[in-house]
Formats: C-alpha cells, structure tokens, sequence
C-alpha cells in the first residue's frame, strides 16, 4: 500500500502542476469559511439576544453580553475582510498567488481600510434589526401556522434567509468581496432558499416555505412582499456571462406585492407594480402595471376514470369528461398516461 | 477600536430596549435547539438500532442499550417539554418574560405534566417503528434505483422526514408547544421537504428526491400514498392570517394515491379520491373522485430549427413545425426564444 | 420515572423482535455515515489544495500536504468499502446478518479487494481535477454574477454537487455499494441538488442555483451541458419497482444543451440533441433533434385592475384585457382569483 500512496501522490502533484488554477499555494493568510459561518452565527446572537448562544441574559447586563460579542466579532471579521480585500486585489493584478502582489504597505492599508468597513458595517446592525422586527411581524400576520414570534425566530428558514441577506447585502453595499456570497450560500444551504448579497429588500418581507426560491444579484424589492416556495427573480439570459456583470438583469418589485409558489419573474426592466399578486407557476418577462392580479389560465386538466361512469364526477366539477371507460388492464398498462391522455 | 466597540455596544443596546419583542432577558432554563435536535438524533438512534449512533451491538444486550438511550431522552426531553409549556404559558398570559409568569407551584406542575408528556410520547415509538417500516418496504416497492433497505435507511431523505414527521406529530398531538416544529424545520433544512408536524400520515408513505416538497399543517394523507419531489399540499389563501388558525386549510388525501412532481392541491375542502393518480405539474383546488386519473392538458411545445429544414424532424414526433428557417445570427440573438417564440 | 423506563424498555424491545428488518444487530464492523463523509472532506481537500482544511500550502511541499491526506484516506476508504462489500455480500446471501454470512476466508478476499478498489478509486483523483477544472471555467463563463473562481471554488453549491458526484460516479462504476449514494445524498442534502452515482456527466457541465434540480441513476449526459434550478432529468414511471432494475429509465443529453428553470425530460430513449435549448417548465418525454430550440407555448396569463381603467395597461402589454371593473371589495375577497378567475 505504501507504494500505492507514493504513485498516487505523484499523480496528483502532476495534476497540481497541470490545472494550477484551481489550487492556492504559497498565500498566507487565506480566508477561513469556517471563521465566517461562526460570524455569521455571533452576529445571529447579537440581533437576536436570548434566543441563540447564551441563554438567561439578565436585563442589567445585556450591555456586557453585546459589548463582548462585539468585541469578539469585530476583531475575526476585520481579519477575515482583509484578507478577502487581499485575495480581490492579488486576483486583480493577475498575480498567481495574493502574497506576492502585496507589498508591506499595501497591506496595512488593507487592514486598516478592513478595519474601517468591520465597523461600518457593525454600525449598521441596529438598522437591521428594526428590518427584522418588521420581518417577525410579517410572518406573523401571514401565516395561520405561525404560533408565535417565537416559533418564527426559532425556527422559520425564511426568516433565517431573510437575515442572512440582511446582513451580507450590507457588506456588499461595503464592496468586500467573496464574504457576503460564502454567508448567502451559507444560508442555501440551510434553507434553499438563494438570495444574492447584492439584492436589495425593504421591510415586512416574509417568505412562507421558501425552498426553491432564487433572488437574482441586481433585484429591488419593496416593502410588504410576499413570497412563497419555487419564486425564481431572475433573468431573462445569461447567455453573454461575464459581459452582463453590473448591468441590471434581475426584476424591481414595488411595494404590497404578493407572488404565490412556483412563479418566475424574469428580466432587469420588469416591474411588477404597486399592490400586484402574481398567481402560482405565472412565467412573467414584462412589466405588470399597479393592482393587477396576473395568473395563469390554468392548463386544462384532463381525467380518466377507471371502471365507472363518467357521470360519478359530481355536477360542480369542471372536468373534461372523458366518455370512454378504461378497463382495469388499461389504466394500469398505459405508462405515460400523465403526459399522452 | 475599543472605542468604537463602545460606540457599537451603546447604539446595539438602543435598539435592544427599542425592539424588545425580538429579544428574550430575565427568562431561566430556556428552550434549547441544539439539545432538542440531539433528542432527534438519539430517538432515531431507537429506532433504527445498530444504523446510526453505536454500531456492532448484540442481540443479547439490545436490551440495555435501548434502556441506556431511552433514560437519556426522557430526561432531556422532560426538561425540554417543561421549558417549552413555560414559555408557552408565559406568552399566553401577557407577560413579557417567561419567569415573572409562573409561580414555583404552577412550576412544579408543569414540570410534572412534561414528564408524563415525554412517556406517553416515548410509549408511542413502537407503533412509530412499525409505521416506519412500512415507509421502508414502500420506498423499496416504489424506486428501482434503491439497492435495499440498508441504503434507504442509510441515505434517504424521503424516509428521514417521514420518521421526523412521525415524532413531531405525536408531540403536536400532546399539545407540545415549539418543539415539534423546530424538529420539523430541522428536517427541512436537510431535505428540502417541509412537513408541518400538524400533517396526519397514514402508512406506507414514499417520498421520492423530495426536494420543495410542502405538506401543510390540517394535511390528512391516507395509506400507500407516494409523493414525488415539489408536490404542494397547500392552503388556498392565507390572507386571514392568524383569523384562519385551526381551520383546516389544507387537502386530504385518500389511499392508494400518486401525486407525481411539481403538482399542486390546495385548499381545505379538497378531496383526493382513493386511487387517484395525479399529473406533473396539475394544479388542483377541486375534489377529484376516486379512481381517476387526473393530468395537466400538456401546454403545446413549439421548435424552432437552426439552418435545418423542419422535415428533420422525425414525423413520430408530434411538433408545431415552424416553416420559417431561423438563420445562425437569430437563434443565437434572440434573447426572449423560450418565451416570445 | 425509574419504572417507566423499564416499561418503554421493554415495549420497545419486543418492536425490535417484532420488526427485525430494520434493526441491525449482531454484526461487527459496519459502514459509519460520518467516516464516509469526513473522507469526502479530505478528497475536497485533495481535489483543491489551499481552499479547504490545511490553508498556507508552501509549493515547496504540496507533495508531502498529498501523500499525507491520501495516506489517511486510503486506509479509511479501503476499510469501508470492505464493511460495505461485506454487508453487501450478506444481503445478497439472505442472511439476516453480516457477520454469519462471510467466512475469515472470504473476509480477507473482500479486505483485499476493497484495498484494489481504493486505489483503482484514486488514481482516479487526477482526472477528476481536470473535469472539475473544466466545471470552474463553465460556471465563471455562463454566471454574470460569479466575481471569480475563488467564488466560485468556496461557494458554489452547483460545483460542490458536480465533485461529488465525479466522486462518487467513479466509485459506482466500481460497484461499490452503499458508499457513493451515502455520498451524493449527502451532497443532496446541503444542496438540494440530487445526482445519482450513477449519472454520467461530461466535461465543462454548470448547474446554476440548482435547488430541486433531480438527474436519475442512468442519465447519460454529454459536454458544455448547462442546468438551471428544478429541472429533473427523470423517469416516465416507476410503476414496475424493483423490476425496472438497470434498465435505462432517464435520458440522454448530448453536447451543448441548456435546460432551463423547472424543465423535465422524461424516458430512457428520450434524447436531447445536440445544441437544444430546453425553456423553462417545458415537459418533454420524446427525443429532441438537434440544434432546437424547445419552448412551452406559455400559457395565457389573466390580468384583472382594481379600481382603475383597463386603458391604464400599457400599450405595449399584451394583456388579455378584462373590461370588468372588481371593486376594492371583490378584489379582496375572492380567494380563488389565481384559478377560478
């Protein structure tokens, strides 16, 4: 076996050699995923006191358990955004590897330009949290299964999606680059739900189920929406790839919109209006004007029933009665039945 | 930067006393995810003996050990079930923290009725078994790729969520405040499949990949019902809000049922009959009577050729043929094709 | 509470007797789920040096950080493919258990042959790189919002489903058993995105957002494919079970195709040709000849105002007008707008 282990490494450092794009070497430094999932998960504790981490927070120290998890968190994200700015800016002259293209002074301006988008950043927190609050009560109000404000912060992945792009959409804002996109797919995975850090969201948003959602990166949405699982926000063609970057490819939703399962709204001029409710699985590439209710008309449906007569279909069912009566042997041989009928 | 942790500290605080209804202080032994999702994991390690958790157990000790395990989850379960109806109790009488609610007696008695809470769940496993047993021999019966039981109970997200459904409800049944849900959502995190612990399931149950699959809370599904990714068991409107709580919202579903991928049934007074099969895709508010089969009208395809005359095109296949000829430049410009064509 | 235990204990114990399919005991040395998927880690690890686990890999000793790693996996992966060989074997056999099943003389044959196995695995390794080279490339070219490879490396859930269905595809033409599906249900669950093992993908192959994207076991799928979210590579029914065992149930897509959000193709024959585009929510169970584009006709869409002149719809909309004005009251209270309208 050990000679195995010596033919296979050589094998793959050949391969190193031969594909070295996708391999990093001789950087310092590097981002940790892990730190920033951590992160991720103080700054939860930090919005949401009491309900994650620490338990049994009194009221008199509050200021303690904040000021020490900011202490603690301002000091990781700091690092890790200077070395994401390193990283951006080795990637950016073309340099193999990020030691090499930063000079000494280049990289104290790194950190301390770090330093200054870390606090930025954590100054935005209380604004988040007054979006959240107003998030917690859209939920709330929008779904009967709801039990509480606690069940939602707990436990509802919309809500949990919903921070996250919170909170990356502000570091995007920062321009720090690779961080807020881990945070975000951070939360796909979690949730499925995939909301790119550069979507912008106003208040009261709540997502009901949410996986399958997708939130393109150059997204507006307003105030009061609502959506439900399978929503794609996206765009119409990505087909000219790296030549669409910066351009608006993704629709604006106005404020009081409603956009039921499975619905597609695609295309960076698309505005779907003031007060609109789109209808479940609507595949939508134009503007919908304000108080508008778009919905399918909806694919016919076809039935077939096995051994007895069409007329046991109650009167008030709208059904393509079917005269024929398929036998036993039939309903169960025909296996495309679903698509060929 | 200590400072500027300070100036952080006093706004975060601000926004504390601002927004206090998403934050929880002066509240003791409160409700603790991570230990209620080490409950799951060690009521699975009960029922699927030898598959996860400790491996290499013997016949002969199979006694000790479930009685090993079942001891560590009562206790932690009780303690957990006793936080839970705290909690719950508090939020119903108003006040703002849980503690200032209960007096020691009330207390006491809540910690009395969570531990003959957690019994009469855990008295409830066997029959979960042999439910689950079942969902095992359906999913086998059902999926041509499964190898056997071994790989389904090893990797199956569908039979996950099924046992996950199957605790959660017992403890919804008992009136188990917060707990089943966050067991719930825990489940979807990891399969994409969202089954509200209010959802009744009959045996024999097979959900097939499962992913986007929503099962809503006054769900009743019957026996041998197999269920394919993205299928919706949903309510017709929520605009209620919590004005609809415990309403039955949601469909039933009769024995003997296929609901195949991307189908939608909605609303509470809707029936599927016994032995109805139910397309991709269809989209269903209406009752459908027993032994039909029920398909979506497929919506028309439409092809277009690039420099290739529409006869290539085999005469089994049933296409609109389109005479015009598009030439290399519009097929690939034409950044609308798959929805203005 | 002493007394209960012993109780449940012994109901429990007589579920074990009683349903004995689904409990394992007596059998030493099993698969360990968690030991498969720190081995999946450590080929990550292997697969791109420098961006997970072991940051700050001199150049110098990239030989040693690979001969170490694949010395370590080497030794896990033999001796779990040998307990899924053996647990294979006793399946196969009908014993109850794995242990009675394999003599010492077998046992050591299937030791040996599961060392073979995990070398003819990794040697593998090289030219899995080189597709998953030719996977960062597609994915930068077809994703305006990718910022860069580094992005697309750390982050990407697309990429993360693609390695490790490299992985485990070479693992399932091997006839490992077990282990590959652990694998890619693991890669399921964080992604939402399910690939068979037994799929087969060619080079240059980008899957965008990709929740509840399914590609069933015999997929066949050629080079430059691109996959957006939701759509299901599948199968027309799986109504035969156990019966349809290795027969060819999923398509065949040839170079060059891009198959958009909540599309499906259906069938073992079905062919997609080279060059076709596949719209959105397109359901497709025949062949597709080659440089196509295949579009749903989509479906009518149903627009109605509130309070406001049809004429307020742009000109340019091509909106199924609807000349009747619904009042403030009748837009709120129709809870079936999105179907019945």
């Amino acid at each position: 076996m050990r000679h195995n282990i010596r033919t296979l490494t050589g094998m793959l450092v050949e391969s190193y050699q031969k594909h070295e794009d996708i391999i990093k070497v001789d950087t310092d430094n590097q981002l940790n995923r892990s730190v920033i999932i951590e992160i991720l998960e103080t700054l939860r504790c930090l919005l949401f006191p009491g309900y994650f981490g620490k338990k049994n927070i009194a009221s008199a120290s509050v200021e303690y358990y904040a000021g020490n998890l900011l202490e603690e968190v301002i000091f990781k994200l700091s690092k890790q955004i200077h070395f994401a700015l390193r990283q951006n800016s080795a990637a950016g002259t073309g340099a193999t590897n990020g030691a090499s293209a930063t000079t000494d002074a280049n990289n104290k301006r790194l950190a301390e330009k770090a330093e200054h988008i870390a606090f930025a950043f954590l100054s935005k927190l209380p604004e988040i949290r007054e979006k959240l609050d107003t998030d917690v009560s859209a939920t709330l109000d929008g779904d009967p299964a709801a039990a509480g404000k606690d069940e939602i912060i707990s436990s509802y992945p919309g809500l949990y999606a919903i921070m996250v792009n919170r909170l990356a959409h502000e570091l995007h804002i920062l321009s720090v680059p690779l961080i807020p996109r881990i945070m975000t797919e951070h939360a796909h995975s979690l949730t499925g739900i995939d909301i790119h850090p550069g979507a912008s969201i106003g208040s009261y948003f709540f997502i009901d189920h949410g996986t399958g959602i997708v939130i393109g990166e150059t997204t507006v949405i307003g105030n009061h929406v609502k959506l439900y699982q399978g929503v794609t926000l996206g765009a119409l063609s990505t087909r000219g790839g790296q030549s669409l970057k910066n351009i608006k490819r993704h629709p604006t939703i106005e404020d009081n919109v409603t956009i039921y399962s499975g619905a597609s709204i695609l295309g960076g001029s698309t505005v779907i209006g003031e007060g609109v409710v789109v209808g479940s699985n609507a595949f939508i590439t134009q503007t919908v004007p304000e108080q508008t209710k778009v919905s399918v008309k909806n694919p016919e449906l076809r039935y077939k029933k096995r051994n007895a007569p069409a007329a046991e279909c109650p009167p008030s069912c709208p059904l393509i009665q079917d005269d024929e009566q398929w036998s036993q042997k039939e309903f169960e041989q025909d296996p495309l039945w679903f698509y060929t009928i």
